[in-house]
């Protein structure tokens, strides 16, 4: 395989151009580990059993950008695994995988939830092949992450996957416990985030920290953590902007889909505080006949409050202290790539 | 917490008083070691946050035989973990709750699937909270399981761990596939278990194997997890008969379940050789009005061609291969309880 296919088949066109211009920068070194990556994804799900290869394999295969290996393996660059370290280079590439095994699970997990039918441009899991197939084939995803991560016998690496892999089931909890609720504060709003997206990202970046071949490892990884965590919080958050803005191009799903599902996000937090008829409306009226037309009223509602704006500000801020914070914990230098990191998660929604 | 709860509140009476026989025969480390555990599971889910605590908590709490725990000390023990080993206590402890964490989150993810209203009498989680809780729990306790056990910092032991995972994911894959097939072979049929069903009783035994203080405990793990793969082959067998044989008193299940559902076992493989139109009939025709009584009826004449007895008489044949096996492997009298959980999985269904 000559070229990352998740990158060649990318649906999202700036976004895509962004990693590209950083794997670029990244010189042949990044982009033979991205490969190696690639090929170990497609090996492990290959390897699993007939007929459950056929639908991992379909999940990882469909691509996607490799936001979080790429994460893995910037944090292990800026960290000095700059050589090929031979048997650490296995290390690298196994924990780039077993983070990307955990997203992919959660991603055919969502979509046997939402009942979703598409996903970056193919069918989804439960749409091909059902509820069971779908949880199972998530079950199996999440297993084969923590037995890859396993084989580096590290304990503090597996402790910082399954950290992240229970923050997300639980921000998944909270997410229902919120749904639909008019109280949600911003301070929750967060916190879900922190859960659902932000841990995941800090889990990719303390990974890689913790592969440094010397230097304190684990006070690396808990630096670049704090990094990781507010770009996971503004991606986060710019998802939730986009999905009231609507520019279903980008998104590929229908305007305030989560309104719709009851999620309460940012723009609506911001927005009600603006207007107090805002306030009181319960996302509960949008479900039956007429919803989608009502959600996007809603979204329009919530723009006209300037609610959109205020939120990709804030957005905006966690990844300027993200960035700000970088040099001084990786001198010399070795910040540049995490910084266009942080940049493509902002510019892909400028 | 004075006795353990599982066993205090057991549905099923023989079983626990089984169990009971066996922590009597254990002494006081044993019975010290399962309320341990049971501890150590109850504070595990009480870590989650709200309102994750909640649902993960009823789930582990609602009790259980805590088999595959007690297959996990008594593993250590044979192996010679015989002294309160300090640290290597905690370890034990560890393994025995992430055996019985990834037990607990198929259950929850299998009820989801099914719809199921109640387990061990009381009402399941998707009955409770819904299928996002569900699935989100499930997810919660799968992670858990592994963040608990990688505190041992031990690849081996989360490889175990890992590889049961994923073959529980496959076997319900492998149910999926085979579901209202009239080919499925008992060769089939037994792949479906070993992955259902004795690998986590597999892992449990070589998790407690790998505790070993002295010897070869990679060797030892081995050789327990055919002991282990033979009885929980005929737990799975033994679990299938009663479905057709429909003591309700003891599956607290309507007769005829897995039918209903499709689900091809071995009593119906062994009685479509003996009947001829048992071998043409399409299990999806117990769809809709009246499947309970069909599937009644079914179960009747499955059990007029002798067909459970003959799969019972197959379930016992490998408990007593497992038990035979077993004196070689622990000479000097340190198989005496393992075999009395093999005893225990037959006498349940006797």
């Amino acid at each position: 395989m000559s070229t990352i296919p998740s990158i060649a088949s990318g649906e999202r066109g700036e976004e895509v151009d962004r990693v590209e211009a950083i794997m670029g920068r990244g010189g042949t070194r990044l982009r033979k580990r991205m490969e190696s990556t690639e090929l170990y994804l497609e090996r492990v799900t290959a390897q699993a059993g007939v007929p459950l290869a056929g639908h991992a394999s379909a999940t990882i295969m469909a691509g996607g950008k490799r936001l979080r290996p790429l994460l893995v393996v910037l944090a292990a660059e800026s960290a000095g695994c700059s050589q090929d370290m031979r048997e650490g280079e296995e290390q690298l590439i196994r924990a780039a995988v077993a983070v990307e095994l955990v997203h992919s699970a959660t991603l055919v997990h969502d979509d046997l939830i939402d009942g979703a039918r598409l996903r970056r441009g193919h069918p989804t899991v439960v749409a091909l092949a059902g509820r069971e197939v779908a949880l199972a084939t998530g079950d199996l995803l999440f297993s084969r992450a923590f037995g890859e991560l396993a084989k580096n016998g590290s304990g503090t690496q597996l402790s910082a996957l399954s950290a992240a892999s229970s923050a997300l089931a639980e921000g998944e909890l909270l997410q229902r416990e919120d749904a639909y609720s008019p109280h949600v504060t911003v301070e929750r709003y967060m916190r879900r985030c922190e859960l659902k997206t932000a841990a995941l990202f800090e889990a990719a970046c303390r990974l890689g920290a913790l592969m440094a071949p010397a230097g304190d490892p684990a006070a690396l990884a808990g630096a670049l953590a704090g990094f990781a965590r507010r770009i996971g919080l503004a991606f986060q958050i710019l998802d939730d902007v986009l999905d009231v803005s609507g520019e279903v191009e980008r998104t590929g799903k229908a305007r305030g889909t989560d309104l719709l599902d009851g999620t309460v996000t940012l723009p609506l937090i911001l927005a009600r505080a603006h207007e107090p008829q805002l306030a009181s409306f319960d996302l509960a009226t949008l479900d039956g006949p007429g919803g989608q037309e009502k959600a996007e009223q809603l979204c329009e509602r919530i723009a006209a409050t300037g609610a959109l704006g205020q939120a990709r500000e804030q957005a905006l801020q966690l990844v300027a202290e993200a960035k700000a914070e970088l040099p001084a914990i990786l001198p010399g230098g070795r910040s540049e790539l995490l910084e266009l990191v942080a940049d493509a998660v902002v510019e892909r929604y400028s």
